[in-house]
């Protein structure tokens, strides 16, 4: 049920074609990444446009969801 | 009760003290930047190290929050 990228990072959602989100093992840490990738050669790469979080990143960024969710409705009932 | 940065960008969160969520407007669209700042003269301006998604790649992002946590769940037992 689960797929793997050619860097052996387990892929949670594609955000756009080149866009992925990513959890990885990187040397015992686990990170969340939401990146870039380009293809060459038939493989895909990681690109430097993204950014991988530490699980304390994440769990720091997670519970800030709702105050994101705030910010655009807000943003969002300015612009129309 | 908000904070903006030196861009004007609406400041959601420090998960570092280099790296910052932030909500944008964007030429009409609403962006949710993770990215990396550094400090010159005094200003602390965005680099590269970062991604910035649209309101529909912040959507489909968030419905796999839950996907995320499970992953890392999973990763983090593995390891233990």
């Amino acid at each position: 049920e689960y797929e793997y990228d050619d860097e052996g990072d387990l892929i949670i959602c594609r955000l756009t074609k080149n866009r992925r989100v990513t959890v990885t093992d990187f040397r015992g840490k686990t990170l969340v990444s939401i990146r870039e990738y380009y293809r060459k050669e038939g493989k895909e790469l990681p690109t430097s446009k993204g950014i991988s979080l530490t699980a304390e990143q994440w769990s720091s960024f997670k519970k800030n969801v709702p105050a994101i969710e705030k910010a655009i409705r807000k943003m969002e009932s300015r612009l129309n």
